[in-house]
C-alpha cells in the first residue's frame, strides 16, 4: 500500500481562519464593530493559561478583538456565573469561551449552561448540542467542529461509511457521533464499557480517537485503509492513536500535534465571527 | 433454541401507570393540586384523534386530569405558538402533548420548542434531548423511554452489549442511541444510507428497530440470540421486524401489538406525573 495522507491541520486552520478574517473585515465595514471573544479562565493552570492565550492571540489574527477574564483557584460556582451572566448580558462580546476543565468545586455544566445560545461559540451548551444533533442553526462543539472542517478540506465523502467514534464525553464523543451522522455516515459510539474494542474499530471507514489515553489505538485493529482522526493530546504531544502503527494501515491520518488540535481554535474563531454577524443582524454566510 | 421471551409491553405499561398513579395521589394528599396533561391536535387525522383520546383516558384512570386543545388543520404556525405559549404560562397545566405530525405548513420544531422544558413531558424538545443526552435531569422523549421502561422491566443489562439503532429521527432513534450509551452499551446507529444494513445489524446483541416499513427486519439479518425491540407500528398493526423470521432467532422480542406501543403512553403520563411533582415543589423520587 501507499503512504497515506497526512492531513495537514494547519493548512485547514489557515484556511478557516482567512474565511473568519474575510467574514471580520465585512462586519467592521457594515457595522463598525469589531467582534469580540472573550476567555474566561478559573485557577491557574498552566495549559490553560496558555490555552486561552492562543485563542486570543488568533482572535487578533484575524482581526477580532479579545478580552480576558481571569478569576482565584477557589472562585465559586455562584460567582462563575455571576460572572458569565454580566458577560452575556454585555453587547459588545459576541463570544464566550469558558477554558475548560473547571476546578473541581465548580459545577461546570452550570457554568457552560450560563452561556447563552447566541454567544455559545465553543459549541459546549445543551442547547447548541441538541440543535447541531438536530441539524438547526446553532454552534458545533469546537473540536469535532474542527474535525468537520478536515472532513471537508480533504473532500471525505462520509455517506454510507462506518464511522467509529472511541469516548462519548459530551464534548467530543456525543457531538461527533451526531455530526458524522448528519454526514450520512453509519456511526458507531464505543467507550470504557466496549467489550473486545479492536474488533469494533475494525469496522471502521473512518475512526475517531477522543479518549485521552496515550497511543491507545493500535495499527492492527484498523481496518486497512482507514482514515484515522485522532482527537488526542496527551503529556509530550502525544495523540491517542499509536502513530507509528496507525500510519501504515490508514489511507488518511491527521499526526500529532499538527493534526486536529490547530482546526479546534480555527472552529472556535470562525465560529465567534458568524455569532458577531448574526447578533450585528448580518447573515453570516452572505456577507 | 428455544422460544424467546415475549416482552409483555402492557404488563409493564401497567406497572409504570401504577407507580405514577401512586405519585399522583400523594401529590394531592401533599398539594390539593391534581396534576393535568393538556393534549395539543391540529386537524383531524383520525389516528391522532385516537392517539389523543388514548392518552387523555390514560391520564384520568391514574387519576390524573386532562385537557385537550384542538385547532383547525389551516392553523397556522404562528396561531399555534401563541396557544402552546398561553399553556406553557397556565400553572393549573402540568404537561403538554402536541400531537404529531402537524399539518405541513406548521414549523412542527417551533411548535415543539415553544413547550417549557419543564412542561415537556413527551420529551420533544432540544432541551430535553439535550439534558438527556448530557445525563442531566429532564424528559426522556417517550417511545424510546417507554422501550427503557421494558430493558429495566425485564431486567436487560446492556453494559458491553452491542446495540444497533436503526433510524435517526429525533424523537427515537437519536435519543434511543443517547439513553442505550447511558446504559454503558456500545451504540451503533444505521439508516436509509448505511451500507450492508443485514451485516451491521447481525452485530446487535440488541436490536432497535425504528424506521416505519413494515416487516423490513428480517430474521436472518440477526445475531442469534439477539434482543428485538420494535418501536414500528404500521398500517395493520405490522411492526417493522418481520415478527415470523426474528421470533425464532431472539431471546426476547416485542410483539405489534402490545410490545412497544403502550410504554410510550405509560413513559408520558409517568413523565407528566414526575413533572406536576417537580412544579409543585415536590421531589418526584421521595413522595
Amino acid at each position: 500500500m501507499s503512504d497515506p495522507t497526512i492531513i495537514d491541520g494547519k493548512k485547514v486552520s489557515k484556511q478557516v481562519q482567512e474565511q473568519a478574517a474575510q467574514r471580520v473585515e465585512k462586519i467592521k465595514q457594515a457595522t463598525g464593530v469589531t467582534p469580540c471573544l472573550v476567555t474566561v479562565l478559573v485557577g491557574s493552570d498552566p495549559a490553560s493559561i496558555t490555552y486561552t492565550q492562543m485563542k486570543r492571540k488568533r482572535c487578533e489574527a484575524v482581526g477580532m478583538k479579545s478580552m480576558k477574564v481571569e478569576l482565584p483557584t477557589e472562585t465559586t460556582t455562584d460567582q462563575l456565573l455571576a460572572k458569565i451572566k454580566e458577560l452575556g448580558d454585555d453587547p459588545a462580546i459576541h463570544g464566550i469561551l469558558l477554558q475548560h476543565p473547571v476546578p473541581s468545586q465548580i459545577d461546570e455544566r452550570a457554568a457552560f449552561e450560563a452561556i447563552p445560545a447566541s454567544k455559545d461559540v465553543d459549541g459546549v451548551t445543551i442547547a447548541s448540542f441538541g440543535a447541531m444533533a438536530f441539524d438547526l442553526p446553532g454552534f458545533g462543539c469546537a473540536t469535532p467542529a474542527g474535525i468537520c472542517d478536515l472532513i471537508d478540506a480533504y473532500d471525505i465523502d462520509c455517506t454510507g461509511k462506518h464511522a467509529v467514534v472511541i469516548g462519548r464525553s459530551p464534548i467530543l464523543g456525543k457531538p461527533m457521533a451526531m455530526m458524522l451522522l448528519a454526514r450520512h455516515a453509519t456511526v458507531t459510539i464505543c467507550h470504557s464499557r466496549t467489550v473486545d474494542l479492536p474488533s469494533v474499530v475494525k469496522q471502521g471507514d473512518i475512526v475517531v480517537a477522543a479518549v485521552g489515553i496515550p497511543n491507545f489505538v493500535k495499527g492492527d485493529w484498523l481496518k486497512e485503509g482507514a482514515i484515522v482522526l485522532d482527537a488526542g493530546y496527551n503529556p509530550g504531544n502525544v495523540g491517542d492513536c499509536d502513530y507509528e502503527s496507525c500510519f501504515p494501515k490508514s489511507s488518511m491520518i491527521t499526526p500529532v500535534p499538527g493534526g486536529v488540535g490547530p482546526t479546534t481554535i480555527a472552529a472556535l474563531i470562525n465560529q465567534t465571527s458568524i455569532g458577531a454577524a448574526r447578533q450585528l443582524g448580518l447573515d453570516p454566510n452572505n456577507l
